[in-house]
């Protein structure tokens, strides 16, 4: 019974804060493609939203039936108009409100009354507005859960989708439809997003701001990509320029539920590269939890690994996810991951080259016959290795020769073609004369027509023709640097299993509850003489330890166990021993122990007098070995997550940080493993080998142990790794 | 006599590659301002080079002479026209040649004995075109030394003078003027900025292209400029919306002397932001020099360390360059780091004020009286603290206050206004807005509206007040970050003088040139013995040691200094002992000595048996203590550098890079000593102390004998400190 119960606890726990809506299955494809749509608040003032939105339905050629709801309007237009939801003869499918806060929510019952499920709230006054928007909200939930309602918003701009021709938002959205989905928390950054995208030529297929996420979040947005995918194959037009992926853009300020993220933004990016911008590096220090491990492996920190398990890019800012999107929109990501550079221009094409390796990428290497068909077609001073320089005075026609030469390359799997606005250069025919090749070919050509008024002409030929061109060199590198990460992020197929942990004994379980839930009445952090209790019962290496209250029992210690021994205080007060003074390691003689004994009997006596309790522990020191450290932390959205580090000294010093979110799957953690420089050392490849086999035992132990008696919070500050065992040196445990 | 020789040497090693120009004192006055132009090569195709040099000087209003020469060629409109350099009846101030490659090379005789000193030389076919060329420009420098001429170029786009209403190059230069001096390594480059800089407004004063740098190079044009400094005090036109600032951009690829490069940018930097352009971040790696040394500072770390003597920027890539000029050229440097952030959107709000804290800014915290009037002004969902939300549906008017109320707020340094395209956003009024508020203040304004056609005429307005605008709101974020950056290393005025090192006797330095102008002979690099024996000629702290060949000889040395030893091979051959089995440490007992000593007698019989030397060295075994790199290299352009950095296992896994270019300041090795993690940890951070002085002494040591004894490159890997004392353990010296 206790195994059981402990086992569902640990299993809840994997996951944390699950999605409070998981339950309720969502449908959204009639959210996003309703036959019928009711405006609430339409207006005929021609700067208010009830307005705009009905022009914006009009403007985007929505097919279906739009019906108006005002009680103070008789009649606009066309429309049908009513003065209450109830009396619309039919069930819309979708309900758009234009009214303010409370007005939007005193109305959700008539409206869930009349069948409607899907509600679109604009509005903004709820959570983000304070104490009395959020009491709204949470009414607002609380009748979305009553009524099984999906609610997008509110304090949002709504939504595009260019297949039903349905501009759902109060914004202007661009004109041209493309193949990018985007879900975003901020509907502002949607405007500037969609006139640049305008100015630019990039399309979107389905645009959701997602506002206060009361309702539908991120996950269920995912989700529902993930069916409309199920249904139907999507193959690009042909000649259309576009690339055969439906790329995902996001930006997020939170994550609701981790895990389901996870879950489902992986299924999404086998096909659809995604990009997500997240603001929170910065912050990640002063979020700084109780523990090392929580300092060390701040929010951002887990993000960033959930990044990487998905297998998304994450942009480094706007700039950032506007490119890539574009990138990902209009051109296939090259096979591998050789690129050749193009280029009228030394410097700039010295600037691509350089910044390729670090962007992961490799400078392709031309074959001699290659280098001869461009020795041929260039003049003589041109350079046809790569980077290929066509010198300054390039015609249209020579770019012709030396593209036509690289793409059929087959060492070649992208191209970067850098343009500079000089005196003899065809701006535009050069533009064509890259269209028709790209054309030709399946490989990917980013441009970097370097300039302003001059080169926009061409810049211009080849947004039409879908062929990314970026003013800067370096944005060129690094969209064929983010292609490639998602690529080979995709080529990765193996290690999605889950590891299997080392299991505990049903009794051994039950006492440590027992124990736990003893001391949980009062406090939720555990001391280091505690912590070693539970490990012992968990069979963790420990090194041998007792209580001692006098120089006797310490003696009494050393009799049966030697010197060295360390001595530590115990208290729940104290969190870092050593700048109490209480800890005395590395302990060789009698007269080292009895002063160590009499200091921390002091120490003891001064921290009892506050109350607090204090006592002193006496433990076998290990000598020698390489210090490590070891956490588990629970993310308030990712749940669990795994940190092996450099420890000691030397955890401030490497600053590695090797994280690892649950569940574990052996590929991430053979990758923690891999990537640890510190274990890298353990392995021994300078010399001196270590015992790592241990010690990734005691890591899967200690994963265990959070899991099955649901510790949300460990760290071992330090394992000592010896060359043939790993001890739990200074474990804390917090509840 | 020996030590003046010694000193002398070390002296001019300082230096290393000195400019070969230096002795020749260039007056490049007359070259940048010259009152009569020969145009040799002249032309009447519209298309040659010769023919829009003519029309590039009448359009930029070149006031003084302009004569033209060209020996098939009798009239070309109101010109005066000469069949040969030697028939014009003046002596021109400079020559500008718009002849090819051979042609060029051959004239000069002709023009240098006319007496003109100054010549421009564009064509290509020089040292980038291969062997031949490079014999064209050997000539070609021969001849600038023996008619002591300045020559520009080859192989360059020439130079804009705006002062001079002087447009000496043969691309389209902007109309406008501003206030930035670049220097460009590439003419291509200069194209693309000219285009972008004339869409944005941007304007230079002075724009050089160096092209081949066969004669006149980056030093030259610093020097050139500081002269000039000299002269005239810089003070922009009021309501010009110019920075009191004359910023400089650089693009170099190449330093030509790096220590002469470093004084005079420094000079400049403190009234003039200096933004440099350099390419080699990841070619580092592939340059490893022979010691680990070489490797871990690699010519860009070098390069880096050099950026930050000077209190230059470097450009990330060449948006950064142009936006970072633009800052400079349109806006002071805020004068503490607290800046606030305006925003009708919450992300981009967010993603801005996430970035600050990384770029070393901070957000401000605005007074409660700050607050107070926002909140009086701005609508009640507003956040009034920083970063202030107006809202999405801000008006100009609504902009205004916000901006107005934090602009007089005294904790805020520099002001951030993003913008995107919403409903009601009023785009230009706000624009116009800010250009008010901005004239009103004199505190840095930085905008991001972001988005494409619609926000464009607010940029505009913006852009003609010179106001900097950047589409995405972490381009403005960075451009604070420089700034500051900047700022900040001018506030620094203490630290340029040199430190003081320890001084060898006479005698010592004559028996170690004695002892290695005798190896010198054979070879370039020490072995591990060599080197200990300079070393305690120089009084530095080496363990004893003593070469043996019997296990006998070992026990004699036992006898006198006991356990523990190390045992090592001591081969010219062999550079990483680990590798072949050649060293062991920690011996402790006769047995183990007896071990050390066959094998390693029978690793040495191999070595020589292929020809080479190879004998044992014993030496004392350090014990304990922390292993730190010491080395110093010598770059090709800086010159000596010294590094400091974790040593030992940790070499690798700590990574730290602590660079000093010579001749070393108080501040440059002050910031070498603070800012070394390994250094830290040594002083104690966390319990241990160790023997910091005695180490740090050590650097001293091995940085003087590396300058009087001139060696261009040692390590000793590792220096072990222990807690009180400092050794030499592993050190090497390469001739």
């Amino acid at each position: 019974m206790i195994l059981l119960s402990t086992r569902l606890s640990g299993f809840q726990e994997n996951g944390i804060i699950t999605d409070m809506n998981k339950g309720e299955l969502k449908n959204l494809h009639s959210f996003f493609y309703p036959t019928s749509i009711a405006i609430v608040g339409a207006s005929s003032h021609a700067h208010k939203i009830g307005n705009v939105i009905i022009k914006n339905l009009e403007k985007s050629g929505y097919r279906g039936d739009v019906l108006l709801v005002n009680p103070a309007m008789n009649s606009h237009g066309s429309y049908r108009v009513f003065h209450h939801y109830i009396d619309i003869p039919k069930i819309p499918d979708l309900a758009i409100m234009a009214t303010p806060a409370l007005i939007s929510v005193n109305l959700i019952e008539e409206i869930a009354q009349k069948g409607t499920k899907n509600i679109l709230i604009f509005a903004a006054g709820f959570k983000e507005a304070g104490a009395e928007g959020l009491k709204l909200e949470e009414k607002l939930i609380e009748l979305a859960k009553k009524f099984q309602l999906n609610i997008l918003g509110p304090n949002c701009l709504g939504f595009v989708n260019y297949p039903a021709h349905l501009n759902a938002t109060f914004g202007s959205v661009p004109r041209e439809s493309g193949n990018i989905r985007f879900a975003s928390q901020s509907g502002a950054l949607a405007t500037g997003l969609f006139d640049w995208a305008a100015a630019t030529g990039l399309g979107f297929k389905e645009f959701v701001t997602l506002g206060n996420k009361a309702d539908i979040n991120e996950n269920n947005i995912l989700e529902y990509w993930l069916e409309e995918e199920a249904k139907t194959k999507y193959k690009p037009q042909k000649n259309s320029g576009l690339s055969p992926y439906q790329p995902i853009g996001m930006y997020l300020e939170s994550v609701v539920a981790g895990e389901e993220f996870i879950k489902k933004a992986k299924a999404l990016s086998r096909k659809n590269p995604i990009v997500i911008l997240k603001p929170g590096k910065s912050a990640a220090a002063r979020n700084a939890m109780q523990s090392h491990t929580g300092a060390m492996a701040g929010d951002d920190d887990v993000f960033e690994t959930a990044v990487e398990k998905i297998g998304a890019v994450r942009a480094e800012g706007l700039e950032d996810l506007f490119d890539l999107l574009r990138a990902f929109s209009w051109e296939r990501a090259p096979r591998d991951n050789r690129i050749a550079i193009i280029s009228n221009a030394g410097g700039p094409a010295v600037i691509s080259a350089d910044l390729l390796v670090s962007e992961g990428l490799e400078l392709a290497k031309l074959s001699q016959r290659t280098q001869n068909i461009l020795r041929k077609h260039l003049p003589r001073a041109a350079a046809v290795h790569n980077p290929v320089d066509v010198l300054g005075d390039a015609s249209a026609k020579i770019y012709e020769s030396a593209l036509s030469a690289v793409l059929s390359e087959s060492k070649v799997d992208g191209v970067i073609i850098i343009l500079t606005p000089q005196m003899m250069t065809e701006i535009e025919e050069t533009a064509e004369v890259i269209v028709r090749l790209s054309r030709k070919h399946q490989k990917p050509i980013l441009c970097s027509f370097i300039g302003g008024t001059l080169i926009s002409q061409g810049e211009y030929v080849l947004n039409r023709a879908r062929i990314p061109s970026f003013r800067f060199p370096e944005r060129a590198t690094r969209a064929f640097g983010a292609m490639w990460k998602w690529k080979k992020s995709n080529l990765k197929i193996s290690g999605n299993a889950e590891i299997k942990l080392p299991k505990f004994s049903v009794s051994a379980l039950k006492r440590i509850n027992n124990y736990t839930s003893r001391i949980a009445i009062e406090r939720k952090n555990l001391t280091a003489y505690e912590t070693n209790e539970i490990f012992s019962e968990a069979g963790i290496n420990v090194p041998r330890y007792a209580l001692i209250s006098s120089f006797a029992e310490a003696q009494e210690f050393i009799h049966h166990h030697e010197f060295p021994v360390a001595l530590k205080i115990i208290s729940p007060k104290v969190v870092h021993k050593t700048d109490v003074g209480g800890i005395y390691t590395n302990i060789n003689k009698p007269e080292e122990l009895s002063f160590a004994v009499k200091k921390l009997q002091k120490l003891a006596l001064e921290i009892r007098k506050n109350g607090d309790d204090a006592e002193i522990m006496i433990q076998k020191f290990v000598q020698g070995g390489l210090q490590v450290i070891l956490g588990i932390k629970t993310d308030p959205s990712f749940g669990r997550v795994l940190l092996v580090g450099a420890g000691g000294i030397f955890a401030e010093l490497i600053n590695e940080k090797n994280l690892a979110i649950f569940p574990l799957t052996t590929g991430s953690f053979d990758h923690i493993i891999s990537r640890s420089k510190i274990i890298k050392i353990l392995s021994g490849f300078r010399g001196e080998k270590y015992a790592v086999d241990k010690f990734i035992y005691l890591i899967k132990q200690i994963c265990s142990l959070s899991v099955t008696a649901n510790f949300p919070e460990m760290e071992i500050n330090p394992v000592i790794v010896t060359k043939n065992d790993a001890y739990a040196i200074d474990g804390r445990i917090y509840l």
